[in-house]
């Protein structure tokens, strides 16, 4: 079941303690794209310039992420640079050119306007709203954002929230959004919104799903002994979270129901996982469904105890 | 089966950002014995003064918490005074009088020798120590700790450490004492101590259990609205991981199995839940088996979830 992303496509440059590489493969879209299509097809919405390296496009061909709707401008690719701190978990960006994201408007083709599941990646909350207007039918709509639109776009992104049925979103993203210190509060606002679901994305310590109906799930995190580079976490999160759905069918009404959620947040934790473990998206790109089935056999082993505990036995 | 416990009891004088209390009971051996004698009999031994409220020796006694251990001296019982930030996460020790605490060496009682489940709260490691050359018979020891003995009594910390089975620990606490900035890096260091189980506090976060046999388990933290008092959260945790293994009949040679261990750990945060949901010891006085049975009950449901996704089902 085919998956629409929108989100930058980028060169970066990373830096971490242990080692530096310039012109990477990044961006959420390429991150998410690269994750999901382990799963299913990817029909792929964003723009990058002419400097872009050809080898990424022939690798997503290679995994069937659809490019019709990448447009590639003459020009520069978005260009991030950062710098991770010695605990891995706080980085510095220390330069960004948007090149031909500048005037980025996206455009999804008619072939991909039948996809039934969307994801909004970190973009301006315009441009997401853009793609939601061309994309009538779709049956899921899940939104990602981050701080930065919380600051100088909340508006927008208001707006967006409105229009989706699900949000990823950190924890400090909660509290900065709802000025509530409690995630458990704070989550309440997004549900008078009216989504269905708050993804809260905790990173080492995994991720809590909270459904509007009530649902409560506490997501194990895959134990990681060394984080390589955690750019793009978030948007494998996604990708493994999204890329999950695309294989389940949902009931007769069009709805997941909350133990189908609950799995594809185990997924978004794996894919999360891999993406940390290498450097950039390499991390992504040898797996199979095989090493994800393996991972999630071994969460379940991790964080499932025996449920029987009464206090007759005392 | 008794659980013997030595550790600190004080009267607190506690400030939230919502409240302030003066000389309420506090303690780590007063948290961890309120909340064990849920399950069992617990054999305290510590020290407070003759300004030491009737009422709390009282309490204990109608909870069978045996206080022949407990000695009672001419002078002033220990006394701290913290400050908790508005994350509740922070605090800041305002003024400690050590009393009669100065001078503590810890009997233990002839009819508490038979013990065989032995608490080490957060005291000096000497007196740890002491407790320990005074129970050659227990089954299954038991080691709490904190910052302040890693900084100033590291050498005899790592001794304690040496001769009990299993560590409670936080995950700050870990860095401090390891130097790794990886969890599962660092906790290896401990098994190379000889310990059989490292239990690593998250806080809100939960609780991961390590054991030198191979044994991961992340237990996922009971969800909390708002936090009335985090004073005693780690010996409340500490109180519910032993008082339930206080229950359970170990194997012919004495040991506990993981699967004991693992649901020993969701005791804990159940017990630590508890104690932080209102102010000083009051969230533990009220409460009886069957309210640990639901939220028991509640995190298998908030944490459980499919065992039987694999990728053959793509």
């Amino acid at each position: 079941m085919p998956i629409l992303v929108v989100g930058s496509v980028a060169l970066d440059t990373v830096e971490t303690p242990f080692t530096k590489q310039e012109n990477v493969l990044g961006g959420a879209a390429s991150y998410f794209a690269t994750a999901a299509s382990l799963y299913d097809r990817v029909n792929l919405v964003g723009i990058v310039g002419s400097d872009f390296p050809r080898e990424h496009l022939d690798f997503w061909r290679s995994r069937s992420v659809n490019l019709a709707g990448l447009q590639i401008h003459e020009g520069k690719t978005f260009h991030w640079h950062g710098r991770y701190h010695m605990d891995m978990n706080t980085r510095d960006t220390l330069d960004t050119q948007l090149g031909v994201f500048g005037d980025f408007h996206p455009v999804v083709p008619e072939e991909y306007t039948q996809s039934p599941l969307v994801f909004l990646a970190n973009i301006q909350p315009e441009l997401q709203l853009e793609v939601l207007r061309q994309m009538p039918k779709a049956r899921l709509t899940v939104l990602d954002s981050m701080e930065l639109w919380i600051n100088i776009a909340r508006p927008q992104l208001t707006e967006v929230m409105k229009q989706v049925d699900i949000l990823l979103i950190s924890e400090e993203e909660v509290r900065q959004y709802t000025n509530q210190a409690s995630i458990l509060t704070g989550v309440k606002h997004f549900f008078e919104l009216g989504l269905k679901y708050v993804v809260v994305k905790l990173g080492s310590y995994g991720a809590l799903l909270f459904g509007a109906d009530g649902t409560y799930f506490s997501a194990p995190a895959y134990p990681l002994e060394e984080i390589a580079d955690p750019t793009g976490a978030g948007d494998s999160f996604g990708g493994g979270f999204l890329g999950y759905l695309s294989t389940v069918d949902p009931e007769a009404n069009g709805r997941y129901t909350a133990d189908d959620l609950k799995r594809a947040v185990v997924h978004g934790n794996i894919l999360g996982s891999f993406a940390c473990s290498k450097f950039g998206i390499d991390g992504l790109v040898s797996i199979t469904l095989a090493d994800i089935a393996a991972r999630y056999n071994e969460l379940v082993r991790y964080s499932h105890f025996d449920p029987t505990w009464s206090a007759t036995r005392v």
